[in-house]
């Protein structure tokens, strides 16, 4: 056989793209695997970074250490702009300045994409309200934090002082329950550090529109969730919505229409995701339909309807079951990463002249940490809080985070906070400081 | 004594300026430490940050937790924008928007402003021409490095893949060689990383106008550095003076008048020191003099002449000696060390109305490191290179090192670097990513 071998390209270096990168590479095929980073985020720690736990590179790896010795792998860092499914190309936009080919021929594409935060449609909101989907927006997040701690250790007028020292985190699934509990954790690490206020009169309002915390779990473990949060001190509002962003407030509103403005000049933004804007673009171009987070609906085998050569995966997509009915999977990394490894599966099996099997989430349970020695954990209806529960999510994390010595690093860090309550990499960026 | 305390305000928290604070806390005084940063910075590290052998956090220690339990001291996050001696205060800019206090007085004034610098007055080229003084500039020149290897492995002409792998280095004192000598690592490290070029490609030009590398040193040992350098891979050009800097070159010109044009992407900046402005400021208010680097010509005893109570150190003075000679000691962390405990120790002497004693520097010895097991040491005479050397510099620089966290996870880094030529930290950064 001197035929030409199998090309895949891979769109996006997250957790579904690296799985089926990794699990491609086993395979007679040649794959690029295309992102805009040259590096793979672990997403579920970055608002550690964002509280100045960890350092960036603790949680980041070069992708192209990941694959070093894979060496039918090439990793390209472009922006991908376009996709041509007639002519099997993707356009590509160098991220530096260099004559790069502005295209990649594929025989087989994955697209992984991701999905990013919303805003309700508000986009003007996003100046004063940063998230945590990016490494950028999780240091945006660390410099808003700081600063404001620092500011008001200067500020001479006590009504500002307040807002200064108010969080207001809008959003309550794991990211944002995460977030507050863990600027909680930083009030009291902070405990001796000024001379102007006590850090214990900091203010975490942490706002959700539904009328629970966590709602992808079991109404036990939100209880429980709340009340450790409350514990903290954070004041969990439920039933508002935010109808406002400005530079020094959000507004909320409550159920029966009133409102209140909440004076505030840090937001963290933890709600209404929407899928890459490469979901739309590959629903243009095969006539596949979007739902409202504009994810591109997928065949029960994770291929675009009609073009059994691109794979679309990750939490970009929903998926049509065989009986016609349309399922979102969580936006969560095992998801991910079960529909890239599912992803290389489908070009394994084409490549021995097999049909695609249609993909089956395996859920082996749901994580989140509140704080210091504070979790929730649905295992398979098993449901454990507390201490144990953080054990757990501590193994998990350490368990998936790629590379040893990151895991070392990590596990030093986190010894270190533990006893000591302190805090590594509590630097104050600009510009591009990490 | 119903007095109020003595105050001092201390400008800029590098390494002299810490160690006046750190010995003033002592002291039954009121200290200020003024810096527009919330970290100090472990600069001798800087360059490691720059090529992604360490993580910022790992050399930056943020200044509030080390004055935690002084109670007596107060970090303030402010640039200094003026200095009345009359009135003996300070103008102070908010680094964040806060209604601060615009001004701090003092009745003792400690300035260790530190350096930055020249671009030998072009300063058009610093655009192209990053450096090392600060964090900022070690995080831009790791993204225009690894940059630049991205960006070759992806270039189809091989005339801008050339240029992409030449890296010149200007100046060949300790940071200049640290960076050649890292970057010819890093080339090294990244071996099996690329497909369409192999990282021994890689051009470093060293240049320096002087005949000889490392010119702090004798020159038996800048004869092993240079050799040293030039096992790795560098190309050592002295007696060449940089004329100009542009997006895509470097000019150099030798001693005949000769001109060569050096096409490179990456420049790394690491000759013509410059004082701080607030050298001139100080010499403008008081009529002392300044030198050519603009630094402001103090007293034996570090003080401003005719202000007693302004107390100038580090690489910001020139310091007069009794015969009237003028000295500039090397501008490296010991000599600013020193003279921060001289300077509080001028303050303690002060209030127990004792006269101020004349600053002795003492030098215990010189040390820069090349690269891997290479490394030149000039102690008290004694001459030392090679391994033995590069574990002096190992260990001093541990040692020296604020905070036993950040020693552990340097020390666990460099150990897995040496072992494995991986680097945890290879992240190209956007806007604000570390």
């Amino acid at each position: 056989m001197a035929d030409a071998p199998h090309r895949v390209v891979v769109v996006g270096g997250g957790f579904g793209g690296l799985q089926a990168t990794l699990k491609l590479a086993k395979l007679p095929v040649e794959v690029t695997l295309v992102d805009r980073r040259n590096f793979h985020l672990f997403q579920p720690l970055a608002y550690q970074v964002a509280t100045g736990a960890l350092s960036p590179a603790e949680i980041c790896y070069p992708l192209r250490r990941i694959f070093r010795r894979k060496r039918n792998v090439r990793v390209v860092l472009g922006d991908v702009d376009d996709i041509d499914l007639a002519a099997k190309r993707i356009g590509l936009q160098p991220v530096s300045e260099a004559d790069t080919p502005d295209h990649l021929d594929y025989d087989t594409l994955i697209v992984s994409g991701g999905s990013h935060y919303s805003y309700f449609g508000h986009d003007e909101w996003q100046e004063h309200a940063a998230e945590l989907k990016s490494l950028e927006g999780a240091l945006t997040l660390r410099r808003r934090i700081l600063t404001a701690f620092e500011a008001a250790e200067l500020d001479v007028h006590p009504e500002h002082r307040r807002e200064q020292l108010t969080f207001v985190v809008v959003g309550a699934g794991p990211t944002g329950v995460e977030m507050a509990g863990q600027i909680a954790e930083i009030a009291h690490d902070m405990q001796g550090d000024f001379r102007s206020f006590d850090p214990a009169e900091t203010r975490i309002v942490l706002v959700e529109a539904l009328d629970r915390v966590l709602t992808g779990f079991p109404p036990s473990l939100s209880a429980k969730a709340k009340r450790s949060l409350e514990s903290l001190g954070v004041t969990v509002r439920l039933n508002e919505s935010v109808v406002d962003v400005e530079e020094r407030s959000v507004t909320v509103e409550r159920a029966g229409g009133e409102r209140e403005r909440i004076p505030t000049r840090t937001v963290i933004w933890a709600a209404g995701v929407v899928a890459s804007s490469l979901a739309p673009l590959l629903a243009d171009r095969s006539g596949a339909e979007t739902d409202k987070a504009q994810r591109v609906t997928v065949e029960p085998d994770m291929t675009l309807p009609g073009h059994p050569e691109v794979i679309a995966i990750g939490d970009m997509v929903s998926v049509r079951q065989k009986d016609g009915e349309v399922v979102v999977f969580p936006g969560v990394a095992p998801v991910a990463m079960q529909q890239g490894r599912h992803a290389a599966r489908v070009v394994g099996d084409r490549l021995q002249g097999r049909e695609a099997k249609p993909f089956h989430y395996v859920d082996k349970g749901n994580l989140a940490t509140i704080g210091r020695a504070r979790a929730v954990a649905d295992i398979k209806g098993l449901r454990l809080s507390g201490f144990i529960a953080w054990w757990t999510w501590l193994g998990v994390h350490l368990f998936y985070l790629i590379g040893f010595q990151n895991r070392v690093l990590v596990l030093i860090r986190w010894a270190f906070s533990f006893l000591s309550h302190g805090r590594g990499a509590r630097l104050i960026a600009h510009e591009e400081t990490g």
